[in-house]
Order: C-alpha cells, then sequence, then structure tokens
C-alpha cells in the first residue's frame, strides 16, 4: 500500500504511534484474504449501494439516515474517496456522484489492485449471479490468484434441486465432495443461519440423513437446508474428506438469531470432528470466545472479518480484542468483502492500520520487539492461511 | 457546560486530547435526555445516598465499604464537589458534609441548570411519590420543558387496582392509552424485570390477555404484572398505536435476571412489532449487541444510559464500543439520572467528555473530519431524540 | 518490584503514562495473590512447559507452532527473561534452553521471591501431587506465608473413595469441613467444571445428597462429582459453616463449557446463599457481569486471575474493564499461576503494570487523584482480601 502521502497512506497520522519499520512492513506485506466475495459487475443504483454496506438489515435504508453517516460510511469517504481522486472526508453525495460516474470494472481495478492481496480465498455460494466469479475477480485485481471454497449447504440443496433422491443423497454428497476436491481448498458451513449452533452435532447416519432430507422436500417451496441433522452431516462428511472447514459465526443480516450463533455453542462439534481446520468467521461480538476456543483446540482457528469493515475506526480495538488469548498460529486476516469493491480494499486497509496501532503501542513500551510484532503480521496475514489451506 | 477553569471544564484536562473546536461544539450543545427521573424532592440520609448510587444491590452498603470509593463515586468527588464549591476529589466525608448541609431544591438547581439540556423525557413510573414529577424538574431546571414516558405495566396494574376486570382489561388498557396519548410521547416496557425477553412475544388476543390478568389476580398481593402475555399485549398495543416503546436491557437491579434481560433475545419481538421507534435503553454490558440491532431494524434504536454514570471514568470506553456498527441516526443520549441531581448533571457531562475522547482521536488521527464528529454529536445528542419521539 | 532498569523494571517504557508516585507505590506493594497453585518440584521437558502455558488445550502443542508465539509467550519472553539473566525479547529458543539448564527449586526461588506478594492463598486440589505444597512454597518464596483453600467437590470425592457410605455422606462430609476450619480460610467450587452454572442451587436437604451419592457410585471408575446436587450441597455447607467460597468462573481448561460458567448463571445461588464472601475467580470472558454481581451483593467480590496472564499485553483493557462497575472493596487481586513460577512472578507484574496505566491515565487527566488511585490499589491489592478471609 502507498506510502507517505497523508491521502492515501494507511499510516497516515500515525506517525507518532506506529514504528516506521512496523508500518513498512504492514504498507509491503501482501495478504491472503481467506474469506472473501465477488464484486458487483454491474452498476447499482444508491440504494443498492446503501445496502450493501448495511450487514443485518433487510430495511431499505430509511430516508431520514444514510449508511455514509456511520462508522463503515465514514471510513469508506475517508480511505476510499481518495483512491476516486476525492478528498478524504467528501459527503456521502459526492462520494456517491463521483462513484456512479464509474463503470463496475472500471471501480474494482481501481480497488482491488491496491488492495495488497497475494489470493483470494473466494467463497461463491452467496448470491452468487450478481457478482463475478473467482476467475474474473482474480482478473480485474491484476491477476492475484483466486482459491474456491465450497458452501455445503447450497451442495445438498443444489442436489435435491436437480432431482436426487432423499435416499441418494448421502452418496450424491460424498460423490459431489470427491469431484469438487481437486477444484477447492475447503468448505463452509452457514449454519448459523439454518438452525442455530445450539443442536445436536452428532455425525448422523445416512439413514436420518435421507429422512430430514425427505422431510425438507415435503415442505412447499425450494429445498432450504435448515435442518441441524443435514447441516451436521455436511460437516462432518467435509471433515471426513481432509477438506477445511469454515464456520460463519456472530455477525451476520437479522434473519440469524445472534445469541445462537455464539461460538461457545459449537462446543459439542469441536470436540469430536475430524481435526480438520475449522475455522470461525466474523466471530463478532464474540470474538474473545472464539480466540478461547482457538487456544483450546488445536485444529480451531478464527478471524474477525466483515466487522473490521463494519466498525471503522472501531477496528482498532476489535483487532486488540482478537489479540487477547490466541496463539498467533490461530488468527487468520479476511475481509469477507461481497459487492461494493470499497471493502476489498478497505478490509486491508483497517486490517493493517490495526495491527500498526495494537502492535505499536506494544513495540513503543517495550513489551513487544519489532521481530515479534512482524512474526504476529506474517502469521495472521499470509502464511496461517497457506497453512490451514495447503495453498 | 462552562470552559477553562479546571475544576469545572467538562474537558480538563483534554487540550491535546479534543481538538478545541470539537471541545467548544460539546461545550454548547444543548441535550435530549431522552430517559430520565425525577430527582429527590426531600432530604435524604448518608445511607438512602449511598444506596441510590449502587444500581443494582438492595443490600444496606456495608459499614466495611463506601460508594464514594468506586467508578460512580470517584466521579462525583471529581465532577460535582465544585459545583458545591469544593475541591476536585474530596473525600466522600466532606462532599457529604456540604451535600447534607443543602436543601433538596437547592441541590437540584445547581446541578439541574449546568447540565446543558433542552429536553427532558421523563420515564414517571418508578417510585414516582419520592422524586419529583416532570412539572418540578423542569422548574427546578430553569424551564427546561419536559415529556413524559407512560410506563405499560404500571397502567395494567393501574387498572386492575382499580377495579376493571379481566375481562375488560383489554378494551380498557387501550382506551388508556388512547386518553395518555396527548400527554406522552412514548411508553416503556419493563418486562426485562417481570418476565424475561426469552418468552413468546406473539402478540396475545385479549381472550388470553384476560385469562393472564385473571391468573394474576388469583394470587396474593397487589397485580404485579410478570406475565409475557401482559407485556407483549401491552408493547403491541403501544406499538399499534404508533408510540414508542422504551425497553429496558441490561444493567438494573438484582431482580433481574441479566441474562435474560440480553436485547438479542427480543429479535422475535422486533422481527413482527409494528415498527413504531423501539428505543433499547442502558444496555450495559450488551451495547454491542444492542448496536447490531439497531443497524439490522430500521425501527430499532438504543443508548448506554446509566452505565455512562455507573462506569465513571471508563465511560470513554463504553461510548467508543456503543460507536460501532450503528449508523449514528440510531443511538440516543440518556442519563437514566434517578434521585440524586448529581446524576443528571454527571450523566450529561461524562457523555460530552467521552465523546470528546472518542471523536477527538479519530479527527487527530486525520480518520474522521471535525464536521463528522459534530454531526455525530448532534445526531446522537439531540437530533435523534427530536425524530423518533415527535418532539 | 525493581525499579529503573528497563530490562525488569514494570514500570519500563511507562514514564510519560504512569505518575511517579504511583508507579512507585504499586512498585513496593506487597501482594496478598488470594488464588494461587503451586509450582512445578520436578524438571519438566518442553513439551510439558508449552502445555503449561496453554490454558484449555488437551491437545499437545503442534509442531507448527510454538506457545512462546502467543500473549503469554511474548510476555514471558520480555518480562521473566530478564529474570533468568537473558535480554527481553529472545527467542523462545533460547528462553527454554536457559530454562532447561535450571533447577526447579532455584527456578521457583528466582520467579518466586521478586513477586513482591506478602501471602499466597493455596488451592491445593488440582493436581495436588506434581506440584509444590504450600509449605514448599513458602519454603521457595523465602518464607511468604500461606493460607489454604479447600477443594469442595475433592473431599466428597475423596470420603466417598475412602468408605464413606452414601447415607453417611452429609455428616461426614460436615465433619470434614469442622476439622479442616482451623487450618484453612475459605474454599472453592469447581462446579464450572462438574454441572455448569445453570442447574438448581437449591440446598439440598441429606436425603437428596445421600442418592446422588448413590448414583455416582453406581457408575464405573473413581468417583467423580458432577451432579448439580451434590456441588450444591457442599456450597451451601461450606456457607453454613461461615467459610468463604471461591467459584471457579468462566476461563478455563476445554472440557468446560464456558458458556455455562457464565457468572449471571449463579444468579439463583447468590439470591439464597448464607451470604458469606462468594468469590468469582478468573471471570473472563463475563469479567463484566461478575463486576456486576460483585456490585449488586455485599457478599460477592472478583477477581481476574489467570486471565492476566494468559492476555499479555492486553491485561491492561482486561484491568480497565475489571475497573467498571464494582466498588473498589470487591474486587481481588490472584495470577492463578499454576506450574512454571514464571507465572507467579508474571501474574503480580502484569497485574501492577496494568493498575498504573489504567489509574495513571485516569490520574493524568485529572479524574482522579493520586490518593484514590493508591487506595484503589491497596483495597483490591491487599486489604480485601485480608477482609474476605480474615487474614
Amino acid at each position: 500500500m502507498p506510502a507517505g502521502d497523508h491521502t492515501i497512506d494507511p499510516f497516515a497520522g500515525l506517525t507518532d504511534e506506529v514504528p516506521t519499520t512496523l508500518a513498512d512492513h504492514l504498507r509491503s506485506v501482501q495478504l491472503v484474504d481467506h474469506h472473501v466475495h465477488g464484486v458487483f459487475d454491474e452498476p447499482i443504483d444508491r440504494a443498492a449501494f446503501e445496502a450493501s454496506i448495511n450487514e443485518g438489515s433487510t430495511d431499505p435504508v430509511p430516508g431520514w439516515m444514510t449508511m455514509f453517516d456511520g462508522p463503515l460510511g465514514v471510513a469508506i469517504r475517508r480511505w476510499c474517496a481518495p483512491v476516486l481522486g476525492l478528498a478524504p472526508h467528501v459527503s456521502g453525495d459526492d462520494y456517491w456522484a463521483a462513484r456512479a460516474a464509474l463503470e463496475p470494472a472500471d471501480l474494482a481495478e481501481r480497488f482491488l489492485r491496491p488492495a495488497g492481496v497475494a489470493r483470494w480465498v473466494v467463497d461463491t455460494g452467496f448470491q452468487g449471479t450478481l457478482i463475478t466469479p473467482p476467475e474474473r475477480l482474480t482478473e480485474l485485481s491484476g491477476g492475484v490468484p483466486s482459491s474456491e471454497i465450497l458452501r455445503l449447504e447450497l451442495q445438498i440443496e443444489s442436489l435435491l434441486a436437480a432431482g436426487t433422491s432423499p435416499a441418494d443423497l448421502p452418496d450424491a454428497f460424498r460423490a459431489r465432495l470427491a469431484e469438487a476436491r481437486p477444484h477447492i481448498v475447503g468448505t463452509k458451513t452457514i449454519a448459523a443461519y439454518r438452525c442455530g449452533f445450539d443442536v445436536d452435532w452428532t455425525r448422523p447416519d445416512d439413514r436420518t440423513v435421507a429422512a430430514a432430507a425427505e422431510e425438507m422436500l415435503a415442505r412447499p417451496g425450494a429445498p432450504r437446508v435448515d435442518s441441524a441433522a443435514l447441516s451436521a452431516f455436511a460437516v462432518h462428511e467435509a471433515a471426513a474428506a481432509g477438506l477445511p472447514v469454515q464456520v460463519h459465526v456472530g455477525f451476520g443480516d437479522r434473519d440469524l438469531d445472534l445469541h445462537r450463533a455464539d461460538p461457545m455453542l459449537l462446543l459439542p462439534l469441536l470436540r469430536i470432528i475430524e481435526p480438520v481446520p475449522v475455522l470461525l468467521l466474523h466471530c463478532y461480538p464474540f470474538h474473545r470466545q472464539a480466540g478461547y476456543l482457538a487456544q483450546a483446540f488445536d485444529h480451531v482457528s478464527f478471524d474477525v472479518g466483515l466487522a473490521i469493515n463494519y466498525l471503522g475506526s472501531r477496528s482498532v480495538e476489535l483487532v486488540g480484542e482478537a489479540m487477547e488469548v490466541a496463539p498467533f498460529a490461530k488468527q487468520l486476516y479476511s475481509s469477507d468483502a461481497f459487492g461494493p469493491p470499497e471493502l476489498h480494499y478497505l478490509g486491508s486497509l483497517l486490517w493493517r492500520r490495526a495491527m500498526g496501532l495494537v502492535l505499536g503501542a506494544w513495540v513503543r513500551r517495550g513489551e513487544w520487539s519489532l521481530d515479534d510484532a512482524v512474526r504476529a503480521v506474517d502469521l495472521i496475514g499470509v502464511e496461517n492461511a497457506e497453512r490451514v489451506y495447503g495453498l
């Protein structure tokens, strides 16, 4: 990331707070964004843009407010405006006008290239038709390679939608995992959205799986996995196949019962699952619990993606809390960006800045050496993802 | 609030930390205290005073300690002592001696007038006979107007106590709401104290309400609403009448099961209620969850009142955490002061100081513009309350 | 603790942040470590050492990581290395080499003596054969006296293992408490590990206790108390005997369901127990809830021991959060050190440093007087423990 110019340097205003060596390392390290989605490939209107920077709501943004006046909105106006040639802190209207004048591909290139990412690990399972597939993300970002994550519940739904019978589902699912395996680096469960974590995580037998599928198909509408048996089945199969499992935890949209997405409720699963890498994603406001689990189980790691962007300036404290108990080998970087490419850029920038402020204070106080700080950055930003996904 | 003099200036000691323009704005802005109670109108003894600065306990303060040696006690000795002509940091004994020498009305005037409040939105439902009614609060504060909030559970109890039959309760309650409507700006539920939030929030029909009232009356003692059906009824009726609903959340006295007052447990209600403004009050230590809900639902807002006073110097971090995910249009200021007028003053002072420190750091680092900081102050301190209550 | 030399002064690097008087007081105050265990009395290998600085895991530390690269590991390399004559921030390998060259007794003396502890209050109930008993801890620390805490569940298990019949258990347990009483200053329950807190805390009658013991004995293996009835019995008996009760809360190893060790779930017990001192131990990440309970109940106090060590540099924020709502008479200091004597030393050092930073900032801003800061240190570090245990 660029240094010096206060409009775009991620360490602008922090000369006294972040030691130069650490800032320089954080500017230059090329991150693995281990949980990310594509960018919008079509023009969107302002309402869609504002909705896309509001995690959680399915209400339209009301007329008496704008998402530009919120933590993420302020961060976009501060850090993304200069990328579009605007002054930091422009108004939301001015930001929108400049953004709306650009083609989606142009926007994407402007934000993806300076993000300083060495690899995108892409979750393609959500609204996949609105946004770019991995190969296009690679192209728009100037050749940054992409790896792919397979959404587990979606596979079950697509198999059943394509006519697989409930009785055949278990074998068909295993076949699909086997077939996908060469092309993916891991899997993801959205059990948080479908059944919550306070369920029976025992590995179900095939008969139980078939019965759960049967019951699901008996309901009107497209097949939608929302039974614990099916999520548990999918997760245990992925683990049995030796595939890493990402788990959506905490912060998400309001369909989700946030308190039932507390990672502590995963204990029964973590105690019995085959010890493949389990990656707890987002985790806010339960990131302390996630750090505790990452310390307690060799196979568990976590990130605070998504929340870094949404908290804006407060991402510093979030990153600090994420540094509390887990060894540095057990935490990863992600943006969880989806849609506006601002989010792919901003996640990277805010994480670097936050790490600089958190670690910088400890280095200045003599509590950490510069070497330790650099190693923590490299582990969390790059190497842990390389290890857990075998990149 | 007064500037310069380090004994009473809310930004004393923060010259390097809070930009002058921001400090000046925070000194002068006249707040809407959107959730507050009256002040003591009779002299109290020291035990009663100490009890009134201990939220939660029903034990008497034991002989081996004093509430003056706690976060709120330190804040009172620091910030309220100068208002009584004492030096900052006087001992608890000296503070008490000076305070005890003044009449309640004199005390009230000394603290209410410099609080910098433009309007009190008063909850009159709790221990209403010990403290001043709204019109007296207005008088003591030099003409600051008051608006009134109606306690929902109390209306049910008073209707039944006055002889309304269970079968007549639903209509009588609706009639009372209709009658109260011109005189109030909103309503409040204390379901947190009565049934907790992990209950059925479906809107009950009148027959169910009557049966719940019948059951309550069959018990000995004065009628006390503690069934989910009655709280749910009252809340849905208030919403159907288009009235804002305040909800006590989190921090409160020990009668309350704090973990059953987690705002996430309100999800089933928030998903179905008529979208009138819902104001989550206090929220500590679940204020992050409250901010998340305020982001996820257009009709939900929150505050961290009560806790600001109780945390004393730590109110800075609390206010910081409250700035994490909610748009600035979704947070409000309140003191939740009750009894000693010190609390009406201190809530206002600590909030200004905390906002100055939190926003000031971001402005100094170049992450926020001064304009953004001022706008966030105005929204949270004044304008959001004006909008949600139609003041 | 030593001043000046930046390699070992706990306030190294903080000249501008901690007022000299406060730093000097914090260097010299002799603490009561109110919850601590013995030190290893036999040489251990590196794997055992790394395991002993990983709370929670029962997995071996995997080859791709080291606990030296984590918050506690960094703190050991920074603060303990100089005690062994090494430079701060040595590598984990170098630290291990120096440590491994020393005898256990030598190691213990080096770390225990400069810990600045006036009294160890020792929990002897866990893996008591691997580590030093209280008298040896006293000897190794140069004569610092020890007091003893009795583990409640262990007494039941040992009585039954020694042949006490279920029917005789209640009387035998009471007799053991009476017999132990002159030799102990308090008791401890590990209900968190055995039954969780979301259980029936009613005081069971002797018949219920006998039945629970009967049922336990009917299972294969050594007797292991894991029924709520037995823990509730033990706790109520200890309280009836006037003995303080320590309660393991929150942070612990992964056998524990952390979310079922939330102190709020103890409300039903706290509301009915004889009001002996109840000490909530550790509490992370529920320390805010613990502070709330300490404020709400005269007989409840808490600490953030164990977590202070595990959070390393982040112990500052932890100590800050622990200062939020509880009066200063309701919090205690502990290290919860177990095994490596580094932990006995580091807990003390990090607590002093954190208190210096937290209180120092408030003093510098004029929010607290130096006297108030010193009094809070003395209460939390020394006097509260003296009072609750009658030392």
